[in-house]
């Protein structure tokens, strides 16, 4: 049995989508148990409209909410909240796995450090999107967003904790690392990344291959692409950005003409694969690195499908002994 | 007549793309006189493959090629390259409006200040392609990668140059400016894009619509998107690795089974404006802001069609009078 603490009020489309996800996630892993944060009564009148295996789902009423416009460290004090509720029991009961939110970024951030804490020897958590690229994996992109401003050891923890992501969650062995600059010579970047390139190149228990660019994320060059979260955030979301535009761009055509939608009825799989493709939720969120426990950040904008496929992330990965693997690979490291 | 020069030797598959697509150019515009530079012999023997009015093209001969590996600053000094050649022509001879080139991206770049010069009060030249979006018109993303290293100044510079560039280049009336940051909120960022947001917000000449995040560029929310080099260049070649995967994705698919086969015949059409909108060179080259003349940088793995757009957008721009247009706004701001 796996413990998992969802945060049923997070996310644009809450508590719809985040009740609708944990029924499914619970119908596809026998083996899971949910624990629902949020307003008892309306997570009630959603699991009412499902049938579910009610010896596994149980609520803890939290009358607060934390929306988007909280700033982080305040909201966090309210301890009321769906999220910060969960966060005290996932730092208190250690039966429990890991939590799945899809509400406010800082606060979940903000939450992680100062609630549920870091791995000992960890400066700061990373979060770690898994992107869909061409070779039909994924490369891991760390940070993208937790951490605008970066020192180059913060950078170098950040290899280390994807590449034991990459491992534990993907079963990628010695996973390859790049460092996300401005070109791929030794001497690119400003003077943190280029810092950061000397340590890459003599630290163990990675598999640094240099320097890369934005477009090698998704061409899945490597398997790990370190960025400051900074333009790590700004590579993340301009990928997204074009993904969006050419999933728009596919639904205005493939209905402009009758001939077109003659040729979608026979096109249909494979533009659905497309979309797959480039679907960026595919994975199921981001993953929160560097924490004690296994936390997953899933899109505010998350469907009911996402959210599930984020609970069944966070069980893969707990299974996969991902703090543990984190822990092993730190003791191989000499600081300094 | 507008004389432009084009460095035939630049880029990957010179001087035969560079060659056709100064021939299409010329044809294209009954005003444009090309003046390539590069081997002679080698020009001579691509342009006898086929038809052009040769009182409208000529040949200064260069022996000496600059390639990706040279080291601009030491690559500059050697005056015989068909680039280097061509910036000193540029310099001296008042009648030639603009140079167009696919070579090193560096050797242009440091051409262009030590030997061109920079219009009077910019501190640096900003590179600035223009990204097609979901409006169906273009974002201007500068800089994307002429400065790794950024200062505050700098950056409202590049808002007021490619400002310049919307209204000359395509017709764009009090264009938006948005920077380029890991949020929409007025505090993310780090301190120099905190910085930057104070002084852009107060700035006489540009109309400043505050934060923007990766996404925003491809959406068109805005139609400059001002940049660090470092964030700006990750940003650019993200959405470019993106929309490759979808060219190579749609490649795939389409001709994964007989029924993609017969869909495809359908939506040909529909597909080929689908590629269209992800063509990030159908605007022709990135355009080198701040220098005294127009200089258009165009990838070095550009195609003949797009030599010729970066010809025609080169001539474009110096017909409406970018360089005056970017000193008008220059005298508006007080820069303390």
């Amino acid at each position: 049995m796996i413990k998992i603490l969802v945060d049923a009020m997070g996310g644009d489309n809450a508590p719809s989508v985040t009740v609708q996800g944990s029924v499914e996630a619970l119908a596809n892993d026998k083996e899971l148990h949910l624990i629902l944060t949020g307003r008892q009564a309306e997570i009630e009148a959603e699991l009412s409209k499902f049938k579910y295996d009610k010896s596994r789902l149980e609520i803890v009423d939290c009358p607060d909410v934390i929306d988007m416009n909280d700033i982080p460290t305040e909201a966090i004090k309210r301890k009321q909240s769906s999220l910060i509720a969960a966060y005290w029991m996932l730092k208190k009961q250690d039966d429990i796995a890991a939590l799945v939110t899809a509400g406010s970024t800082g606060a979940t951030i903000v939450g992680g450090q100062l609630i549920l804490g870091r791995i000992r020897g960890i400066k700061r958590p990373a979060l770690c999107p898994a992107i869909p690229n061409s070779r039909g994996g994924v490369t891991l992109l760390c940070d993208c967003g937790a951490n605008a401003e970066c020192r180059p050891e913060m950078l170098c923890q950040f290899a280390l904790l994807a590449s034991a992501y990459a491992e534990v969650g993907f079963g990628i062995k010695t996973p390859k690392v790049g460092l996300l600059t401005n070109g791929t010579e030794e001497h690119k970047g400003d003077p943190l990344h280029q810092e950061t390139y000397k340590y890459l190149s003599q630290m163990n228990g990675i598999n640094f291959i240099g320097n890369i660019e934005g477009r090698d994320i998704m061409m899945g060059d490597c398997d790990v692409a370190v960025a400051d979260g900074f333009s790590g955030n700004i590579a993340l979301k301009s990928m997204e950005g074009c993904g969006k535009l050419v999933l728009g761009v596919m639904k205005k055509e493939f209905s402009s003409s009758l001939s077109s939608k003659i040729g979608y009825l026979f096109m249909r799989k494979a533009i659905g694969r497309m979309r797959g493709q480039l679907d960026f939720d595919k994975v199921g969120g981001a993953l929160l690195l560097g924490l004690k426990k296994v936390v997953i950040k899933s899109h505010g904008s998350s469907k009911a499908a996402t959210i599930a496929a984020s609970i069944a992330n966070a069980a893969a990965i707990y299974r996969g002994g991902l703090i543990q693997a984190v822990e092993n690979k730190l003791e191989g490291v000499d600081w300094k």
